[in-house]
């Protein structure tokens, strides 16, 4: 063993997977394919629902946008924050209300806007003034939530500063919403994903409700919180269970932001990711030179076809083996590609079964979110992630 | 202006473009498209084959596997390095030859490796004793070249570590893959790509003609070299004519690899980056504070969908717009969608039309390459990069 050994992570089983594990183990898969169990997300739900007693839950349609998934959230009375026109019409044909249904993408095409008014959606979210100009002229007398940029918190995968405006900014973005026939309801931000310990929030809390109380001191009626995502999922740290996640949140939620009626939180990650698994391949094994004190093990699924939240090793996935019982030792991982950045882990590698070579299977644990929708056409050739939802 | 300001390299017009751009800018597309032009690919080819006098010209199909591209090169007599059954099957389909295709992928399943076995292919690629016993075992008798791992070159897109086995490691693969009744005809490397100067070359060719004595000191009649790809496209530093640049890397190749009688060059982006422009639109733009020197500028084409090179922002593309008469200042450029990772150049801001917004036409030069096949499926509900080709 060596400097480069990681913390041995996969030896926390999720229980609530071995329904999933044991299909996947009994079935022959041509390529890589991700297997979702629809209960394990409805049991989510509703925990989430329970924890977060009394908020609208939108569940964030880009984590997981497999059909079956949204009509089952559809049957449970979910909500849904679509990032475009296509996230819309998905949700829309598998049943949802577009009072159901958040524009929730800062970012939108003006003739996305239109269609989205037109079918009935009455809820925006925006961060700049020409985003607020495209929703008055193609969405008028939309409700318009502000999305305020935070900082880091800490979380697993800290977002950038892409989203949201200075929360200096929020109060004349809001009287411009307004002067344009707009209705400025509310305020949005997002804490980062992967924030796996509630306090985390503390900060931003306090920070979103000193521009809420800036923004009702100015006469503005703004009664829609929306705290955004980051509920965590399980990827070798310890986290909580949902609903006791959920809850403490939300207490510290309604310890603040005097007069909001309306909650609204997006789970994407923490509403799917635990709910599915992956079955991949091993292609080969090998080593660099003679004295590598590391294997390179590569497998049928990479970047580019599915495991994308690998860049800069911020998501680090559970593998389960038939050689688990025999001696592990640190592997590079690698999809099967043709692209140099086509490594999964190489800073920190995975321990992995010294007996692994070409052709045994390896399922990839906790897999449900960002992956299906992540893989590419068909780079190098490779067909995209199949699904299969249970 | 401000310390983020990068070295404006919008100026350098490509003229062999100009067709493409009347093209593009005659229509209207619903969705960001890549047009590519045939025809700038065909005399690509031709360029290079002059300047690689008697090298075989392996075109890297994972760089643009529109069928158009792939058929107009076997009408001028190109050969294919194919990653994937899936592209083999794709050469085959426009007419090429089985033993004008290479298996260049050293990562292979056993099945794949079987069907390009079983469709005539016989030249296969191999960097770990267990892909040489795959192929012993899937393709008998097959020629294998192997690759080599090679160090920094300078390259502006530096390859990993993913491929090769260390010089040292080669002449107990070439025995083996003897042994097991295969061919061990040659070598191959890859300096990287974009690698501006051919003089980067030096220093790999020196190390590679080592391994190279070695094997042939040792009996071994390896009459194969395989230079892999490397050649440079325009992305806003200055680059040699290919043909000048190829004859250049020939002659220092001709200078080394004694008893090499078959020469392949494998060439990607070098073939048709400049062939492809893509057209896509400014959704949004916007100031994160009042005081923000810089702007957001947000396109409706992203790294999820066709941009992914601008990874560590390491492909600069050139951008045109409508309004590059007026002044530019710097900006932060964003993709489209709800993922805070896909942000495309942030470190090096792009400078842009003081007046751009929302609607504008944005055109993206030299992106012919390692764009379509890398958009994925639908992330965010966003369709895949639309492709013509004249």
């Amino acid at each position: 063993m060596n400097a480069y050994v990681a913390p041995l992570v996969r030896s926390t089983a999720v229980p609530a997977q071995s329904c999933i594990e044991t299909f996947v183990k009994a079935q022959d898969f041509e390529h890589p394919t991700l297997v979702m169990d629809r209960s394990l997300v409805v049991a989510q739900f509703q925990a989430l629902r329970q924890g977060l007693a009394g908020a609208d839950i939108h569940y964030a349609v880009k984590a997981n946008p497999a059909p079956e998934i949204i009509a089952a959230l559809v049957a449970q009375g979910a909500h849904f924050d679509a990032a475009s026109r296509g996230e819309i019409e998905l949700c829309l044909a598998q049943g949802a209300r577009p009072d159901q249904i958040s524009f929730g993408n800062t970012i939108k095409r003006v003739r996305d806007i239109a269609f989205a008014h037109g079918r009935g959606v009455t809820l925006f979210a925006a961060d700049a003034s020409e985003e607020i100009e495209k929703i008055a002229q193609h969405a008028p007398g939309a409700e318009v939530y502000l999305r305020v940029l935070v900082g880091e918190t800490g979380a697993d995968w800290p977002l950038s500063r892409k989203f949201g405006a200075d929360g200096a900014m929020i109060p004349a973005l809001a009287r411009q919403a307004a002067e344009l026939g707009l209705r400025p309801v509310g305020l949005s931000f997002h804490v980062g994903s992967q924030t796996r310990d509630p306090k985390m929030w503390i900060e931003t809390l306090d920070h979103m409700d000193r521009v809420w109380q800036q923004l009702r001191g100015l006469g503005f009626g703004v009664d829609l919180i929306n705290i955004g995502g980051g509920f965590p999922a399980f990827h070798g740290e310890e986290i909580l269970p949902a609903q006791i996640y959920a809850a403490q949140v939300m207490d510290m939620v309604k310890a603040r932001f005097h007069g909001a009626r309306r909650v609204i939180a997006e789970s994407g990650r923490g509403m799917v990711a635990h709910a599915g698994m992956i079955s991949a391949e091993v292609v080969l094994v090998s080593r660099k030179s003679e004295d590598d004190p590391l294997r390179w093990v590569y497998l049928d699924i990479g970047k580019f076809s599915g495991l994308a939240e690998t860049m800069d090793e911020a998501i680090r996935y559970q593998f389960v083996t038939e050689k688990d019982h025999q001696a592990h030792e640190p592997c590079v991982l690698a999809g099967p590609s043709c692209d140099s950045a086509d490594v999964l882990y190489e800073k920190h590698p995975v321990p992995l079964p010294v007996g692994l070579c070409a052709g045994d299977r390896v399922l990839i644990r906790n897999c449900g979110a960002y992956t299906s929708s992540y893989a590419s056409v068909g780079f190098n050739g490779f067909p995209p992630l199949d699904v299969i939802v249970l």
